[in-house]
C-alpha cells in the first residue's frame, strides 16, 4: 500500500517492462517501443543501454538482427543472454529443450515411445538425462532463469506434486521433489499441466497474441485444457483448473481413463478417434491416427465419415465451453489441429445451433495451434522465464559491455 | 504508467478503498479497519470524518449501530447516505428495489406471475413503473450512485443489448436504450445477466465471501450461472460468459428452449424436475416444483426417485464445472439450493466419482445460496454502487455536518 515509488524501483520495473515487452514482440524500433509503452526517447534510450550492458538485448542494424525493413536502429531479445531449461512428461514423449529470451529454442531433444504406463523411477531417470544434457548445452554466459516442466496430468504449481495424470498411470507422485533429487540443481523449477502451458505459450507467441480471452483445447490420447481470462491464466483455487476433457457429454459412452463414464475425451481424445474404425483402445498407436487423419484427407468415405462424427463431438463441446467463457479465440492442438481443415464446416454449424452470445462472436473464433507439438515446452519456458523478465536486474552487467557503455 | 501519485489521488484512493470496506464488512473498529487495510490510526480518523461529512459512514456506540460486542467506537456505512436503484427481469417475476451503501435493502416490490414469454413493450412498461416507484421511495439526502438492472438473458454489458433470452422469448432486444428511454433520468444504468449478479452477490455478501475462485449455478424454469476468478467476476469478451446451462450433456435428451437438444438445462432445470413426474413442459407451474420438493422431503417415493435423478445430473454437471475451474466454493441457488440437503450424498458421490483435482478439494465444496431471490437485485445493486464506491467525493459534504468535523 506505499503509493510512493522510489527511482531505483520505477527504473527496475520499466526494465522489466521493457524486456519483456521485446520477449513477447521480437525486434522493435526505439518509436515503435516508445508508442507502446510511453516512455521518452532517452528513459527508452538508458534503459536498452542498461539490458544490452546485461547481454539480455541487442541492439542495431535491422538487417542484420533479423528485421528488414526497419527505418532505424531496433532492439531485440538477446536468446543466448538469458534462457530457461524446459521439460515435458508427454503421453508418448520426453523432451528437454532450451529456450532463450523471444522464445527461441536453442536446444531441443526428443524421445518417443508408444503410449503407456510410464514407471515414476525409470521417467524420473530418463528425464534427468535429458534435462542434464540440454544443460550442457547452454552457451556461456547465457544466464538461466530456471527448469519449467509440463506434464500430461494434475498438477500443485506450488511444489510439483502431481495428483492424478491417468494417461501416465500416475497417482500422487511427488515429481517435483523426484526431480530435483534427481538433477541436484539449486535452480528453480516450476511445474504445471501441459495444455496450461500449450495455452500460455500461444497466448504469448502463437494463435492467441494479443488475445485476453482465450480457450485452448489439445488432443493427444488424453485431451487437454488451458484457459486465459482477462490476459491471465485461469489456474484455480489449487493449480487443477483446465481439465476440460473431464465434462460428461455422453451417459451411454465409454469408460474414461479417468474412471468415469462417456468424458468428452472419449469422444475426441485420440484412442475414440481410432474406434470409430473398429481399432481398439489397448491397439492405439499415433501413427494410426496419422494414417486415418490422411486417408480422410484424400476422400476415403469411412475416414471421412469417422472425422465427421469426431468434428460433432468437438462442435458441441466447444460450443459448452465458448457459453462458459465467451472467448475471443478458441486455439486447437494435437489432432484437432491436424484435423481441423476437415471438420470445420461441422464444428462451425455445431457452434451456431448452440452458442448463446450473439452468431458474429463466432466469426474466425477458432484457430490450430502456431506451435504445434513445441508449445508446452515454450510455456514451460515462459513461466520459468519470468524471473528474469520479472526482475532483470538480476543478470549482472558484463565487463566488455561495461567497458564499451 | 505515473508511478507518482499525488497527496490528492492518495487520499482519494484511500477514502474509496475505506468505504468499499465497510460496505462489504459492515460496522467495524478503527483497529479492525487498521489491521485489514493497513492505515494508521490517524490516517483512518481524519477518513472516516470525511466519509462521515458526506453522510455516507456512521460512527458511534457499537450497540446503537448493530455491532454489540465489540470493544471501542464503530464505523459503519450508512444505507441512507447512498444507494442504488435496481430491478430484475426474471422468468416468472419483475421487481425493482432500492439497496443502500452495505447491501441493505430499503424498498422493495416484487410481482410475480407463471412464466410465460413476455411482450418487450408490456415488460418495459411494468418495471418502468415499478422503477420509478422505487425512486419515489428514496429517503431525501440519499445519493443515488446508479441503476442496475438483472435480465435472464444474455446481455451485453456496454449497453444493456440482450443477445438472447430463451426463457423471456427475446433475442435481439435493445433492452438499455428502451428502459432508460422510459424512465426519463440521467442516472447510469448499468445491465447484466442475472446469473452473473446473483455469482457477484454471494460473493460480495453471501456464502462465497473471502473466496477468490467461485462458481455459482442457479436453476428457475432456465439454468443460469457466474464465475469470480482470481477475486474478479468473468465476464468474457463480450459480457456473455456463464452460460454454464446450455453444455450438451445428454445427446438422447430434450430439445432445449435454446434450440440445441440435451443442454444441461434439459436435465436440472425447473420444467426437468417436474418432467420425472409426469408433467409436460408446458404445464411448467413453480408451485408444482415446491410441491414436489415438499413431498420428497416427507418421504415420498416417486417424488424422491424424481429429485435423485436431477442429483445425479447436477452432479456430473458440477463435476464438469469443477475440472475446468477448480473453485474454493460452489454456491447452489433457486431449485437447486432448495433441494440441496436432498440431493447432498448423490452430488458428492459424482464429484468424487470424476472431478481429477485431489478429492480433499471436494469437502464443503458446495453451499446453498445466502441470498436467495434477492441476489440478482443486491448484485446489481452492487454494480450501479460502483460508482460512488470508487469515487466517494463525488458525494458532496453536508452542511450540518461540516460543522460539527
Amino acid at each position: 500500500m506505499s503509493p510512493m515509488a522510489s527511482p531505483e524501483s520505477v527504473r527496475r520495473h520499466n526494465l522489466s517492462l521493457l524486456l519483456r515487452h521485446l520477449h513477447q514482440s521480437g525486434a522493435l524500433s526505439r518509436s515503435e517501443i516508445g508508442g507502446t509503452l510511453g516512455m521518452t526517447r532517452s528513459t527508452i534510450g538508458e534503459l536498452v543501454a542498461d539490458l544490452r550492458a546485461r547481454g539480455l538485448v541487442e541492439e542495431g542494424d535491422p538487417a542484420r538482427l533479423g528485421a528488414p525493413g526497419r527505418p532505424s536502429l531496433v532492439a531485440r531479445p538477446n536468446p543466448e543472454g538469458a534462457a530457461a531449461i524446459t521439460a515435458e512428461i508427454a503421453v508418448n514423449s520426453l523432451s528437454a529443450a532450451v529456450v532463450g529470451l523471444g522464445g527461441r529454442i536453442l536446444h531441443r531433444a526428443r524421445v518417443t515411445h508408444q503410449p503407456r504406463r510410464l514407471a515414476v523411477d525409470q521417467t524420473i531417470e530418463d528425464i534427468g538425462k535429458l534435462i542434464l544434457t540440454a544443460q550442457a548445452s547452454i552457451p556461456s554466459g547465457c544466464w538461466v532463469s530456471g527448469l519449467g516442466i509440463a506434464v500430461a496430468g494434475v498438477v500443485r504449481r506450488a511444489d510439483g506434486f502431481v495428483h492424478f495424470a491417468p494417461n501416465l498411470g500416475w497417482r500422487d507422485v511427488p515429481f517435483g521433489r523426484l526431480v530435483a533429487d534427481r538433477i541436484k540443481s539449486s535452480l528453480p523449477v516450476t511445474i504445471a499441466n501441459e495444455a496450461d502451458l500449450g495455452a500460455l505459450a500461444e497466448h504469448t507467441w502463437g494463435a492467441g497474441v494479443g488475445v485476453h480471452h482465450l480457450v485452448y483445447v489439445s488432443s493427444e490420447v488424453g485431451v487437454g485444457g488451458g484457459l486465459v481470462i482477462d490476459g491471465r491464466p485461469l489456474v484455480g483455487a489449487a493449480g487443477c483448473a483446465g481439465e476440460v476433457g473431464h465434462f460428461q457429454v455422453n451417459p451411454l459412452g465409454d469408460r474414461c481413463r479417468c474412471g468415469a463414464i462417456g468424458c468428452w475425451e472419449t469422444e475426441i481424445g485420440g484412442p475414440a478417434i481410432l474406434r470409430r474404425v473398429g481399432i481398439v483402445e489397448k491397439n492405439y498407436k499415433p501413427e494410426a491416427v496419422t494414417r486415418l487423419l490422411r486417408k480422410a484427407a484424400w476422400g476415403d468415405p469411412v475416414a471421412l465419415a469417422a472425422v465427421e462424427d469426431v468434428g460433432r463431438w468437438l462442435g458441441t463441446g466447444l460450443a459448452g465451453l465458448v457459453n462458459v467463457f465467451n472467448p475471443q479465440r478458441v486455439v486447437l492442438g494435437g489432432w484437432l489441429a491436424t484435423m481441423w481443415p476437415m471438420v470445420e464446416r461441422t464444428v462451425d454449424a455445431e457452434l451456431r445451433a448452440r452458442v448463446m452470445a450473439p452468431s458474429k462472436e463466432l466469426d474466425e473464433l477458432i484457430r490450430p495451434t502456431q506451435l504445434g507439438a513445441d508449445g508446452p515446452l515454450l510455456g514451460a519456458a515462459e513461466l520459468a522465464l519470468n524471473r528474469v523478465l520479472d526482475e532483470p536486474t538480476l543478470v549482472p552487467a558484463r565487463a566488455a559491455e561495461r567497458r564499451s557503455a
